[in-house]
């Protein structure tokens, strides 16, 4: 943040129950107690580093009740019923600093076709194109350099970044956020080999984002081959992430960074997919089942169970066999000792 | 899709034998037996589903002449050779009705730099930046948004979707699908280490991208650092896949997502590679080799082969150590056990 | 490269000691020994290629001064102290051809908030957005359609290629280049779990990225949850990399395509992760260690160390256990061939 706040427009955020000390700087940034210096806030957010309070540098921090200790000199303790709550009133507020909310209109320089609907209360950044019949929502901001495709559907109180694309008949429901350089409704990657050629497969279906979906940093999300790829209302996209054409994700849903998803698998409720994992064609993984990062699935996980590995499997057996690996060449030279033994036995015991 | 087809609608385009039946509903939807609802339409592709058909909400289904089922009320059978082709005739009629024809020309909001060449049958959408000396094809289309460097060349009947990026001096053959994000010319990762530094090589190559090419979105290419990146004709790439400088890759290969080449490996004519594999720099993957997704190669793999794993392996060596690798817990148990019984013999055969 | 450079330009260029035989040819291209054509210019950077220029076609060749062969017909050998250095002259001159140093000066359709300062001698490009309050440094270059948000800073002599976007708050210093369609301050990836949804933890922290950082096509960077994710000077990063909120990268760091770095890691200073590896959340790399492609690092990785595989492990170690795998098969039949000769064994010394 680069952002300035005095002590007395701090004290008016958080609201704190009593203080102890005085401070003459101005907060220009937040950290946790250990890196925090002159000039930044911070908190007591668990019970296990109070003695860390004594020691920071930070010019305010947010203590809870029960901490008794006293500020240095040139720092403000803000007594607070609950500290991490405190640093989300902070958060929030800096949140409205860092994007205040923008009035509703259409920027001059975005190219609006002539059956585009633009809800009144929506805004249209600059160099943002809305092709033919597609619709925007109330309050819904396209930020900048936006493009949504003919037939589009942004509902209301969506939040679509730079550079974001929404293509051609795919629909968002409300409150939706698209990081910047999301693509959704690239073609699905289909093709029949004919006579030596890849055929391309006309893919013609939609993508359909449930409402309260964030999807982040230029992931890609395909549309289906003629019926429709679904992500779940709440689910939850990181960056650079790949789903394919058909995929059907649940509700409230995580997926980690740079996972990739192929053809019409089916994530159901509450799944959670780490980092960098992997989950092949066709493949179903039942509500609330979990994998670890850079896990490989390319069979049915059952529900509530949490797997790892590449093959994915039990995570407890995947964890065994990491602490098994080294141990692999050890037990070659154990296997050749045992034959030696074996060789020395039947020769002593041969008549 | 969104589009909406009646009854006889449907049966201009698939033109089928006979029918059966009648639907009072408009298609709204194309959709498989199982899940298909009213107003939408579906097909017998494969004679094991033939039960279902009895089952189907759809409201038309296309059928093989040798199915003798008789419609539902409110349900119409269309009779034809081929339920497949005829579903692939709807799915082309759907792709020109999402995505119909642009009218030939320059869109005003597009900053055409004054060198640049522009068929006089190609569309240039809204946004666009054409830079100098750069040649836009015939009927080519630029959709919107999209960047072409100076000198780049873009062939006849290409279709960049928006936000697609061609750099300096690139090269696109004819019918190039560049879908949403693309980067084609990136510069190659090249340093030199210099007292502590990495310096930078500079990259002046080019990326050539032959006809028939199709690329996914946000996927990136990266130029040579002096002579050519290479993408052989009708390679189809899919999304979020990196392509380093001076890769050469064949004629009618398969890249499927997330997919990682490194620097100057070259790929034969034909060869697939399953989502999220990589190679390595320097290697070749001869002609019609097959990778498993996720494989890691680093070595050459031979013409015709099919490998899988990390490092990639022949598939059934790869399969047959998945099929061991749970068993490892109880191989270490089975040797100490074998070292147990050593001992006692050892010991029970001593004088 | 597609520009055409005389035998004299070339000489002009390179500089060399003396010369042998001629060519009536232009240059077109640069190319290695073997792959070179007439037209095209190669160089003889190390003696073990020497064979190689006998029968090269390229129609010149940077020798060093102790290579004694003579031309071909129409072929000029330039004599040079350092044929490396001597291409090195030749791509630096391409470089500026490729891409002239543009004009100063901001392009009527880039949309510029009255509050955003641009340096005079800046170049803002067709279709960029400067956010209020946003401050653009000496000479910097952003392309074409480039995105800076609300009071982003950018240092002098940056290079911000075609789809950039680089969002509120974020910082770069001097001389940072970066690829099309880089992100950089996307929000980081934090959710509380609060009654069975995904409630957002706000993300108002920054980006930082030091002088002479070079991020590669595609890539997202997260700003931090409330202080700064940090690229340290130096450093190289490759293309369709993500690097989460918090993150700590030293100076003069490489991290190759794909790579991916979980929530608040720390790299110290040259530290080397190859293609599509990966770092787990609050893990530390530290000084000068290096990890292989497709590593999966879930723990401290220590100063000077070289890690592969999955879970990262000693390089050695991680080499060994790749050759013993293919091997396992004949392991597991191994020990049993054991046991049953422990069974005979003990039926035989039975009394």
């Amino acid at each position: 943040m680069k952002l300035v706040f005095t002590p007395e427009e701090i004290i008016a955020i958080v609201q704190p129950r009593t203080q102890r000390g005085a401070t003459q700087q101005s907060i220009r940034g937040l950290s946790a107690l250990g890196p925090a210096q002159t000039g930044e806030l911070s908190f007591l957010g668990n019970a296990k580093y109070k003695a860390e309070v004594a020691s920071t540098r930070a010019s305010i921090v947010l203590v809870p009740a029960e901490y008794e200790g006293e500020p240095a000199s040139d720092q403000l303790l803000l007594v607070v019923d609950n500290p991490s709550a405190g640093i989300a009133r902070i958060c929030a507020r800096l949140e409205q600093e860092l994007w205040p909310k923008p009035a509703p209109g259409i920027h001059p320089s975005a190219v609006i076709a002539p059956t585009a609907r633009i809800a009144p209360s929506a805004t249209v950044g600059p160099l943002c194109v809305v092709e033919d019949g597609a619709q925007i929502g109330e309050r819904t901001h396209l930020q900048a350099q936006v493009f949504i495709g003919r037939n589009a559907e942004i509902g209301d109180d969506c939040w679509l970044m730079p550079g974001v694309i929404v293509a051609t008949e795919c629909v968002l429901k409300e409150r939706v956020r698209l990081q910047p350089g999301v693509v959704v409704g690239s073609d699905g990657f289909g093709y029949d080999f004919v006579e030596g050629r890849h055929q391309k497969i006309p893919q013609v279906g939609q993508v359909i984002i449930g409402a309260d979906v964030e999807i982040g940093a230029n992931s890609a999300l395909d549309r289906a081959r003629f019926s429709k790829t679904l992500i779940g209302e709440g689910t939850k996209i990181d960056n650079l992430v790949q789903i394919a054409h058909n995929v059907i994700i649940g509700r409230h849903c995580i997926l980690c960074s740079q996972v990739g998803i192929a053809g019409s698998s089916t994530l159901e409720d509450y799944v959670i997919l780490g980092g960098q994992a992997g989950v092949g064609g066709h493949v179903t993984i039942r509500k609330g089942a979990k994998a670890g990062g850079r896990a490989a699935i390319t069979a049915e996980v059952s529900a509530g169970s949490y797997v790892n590995g590449n093959p994915a499997m039990p995570y407890m057996l995947e964890r065994r066999l990491a602490v098994l690996q080294p141990k692999l060449p050890e037990l070659f030279r154990r296997v050749s000792g045992l034959e030696a033994e074996i060789d020395r036995l039947k020769k002593a015991s041969a008549p």
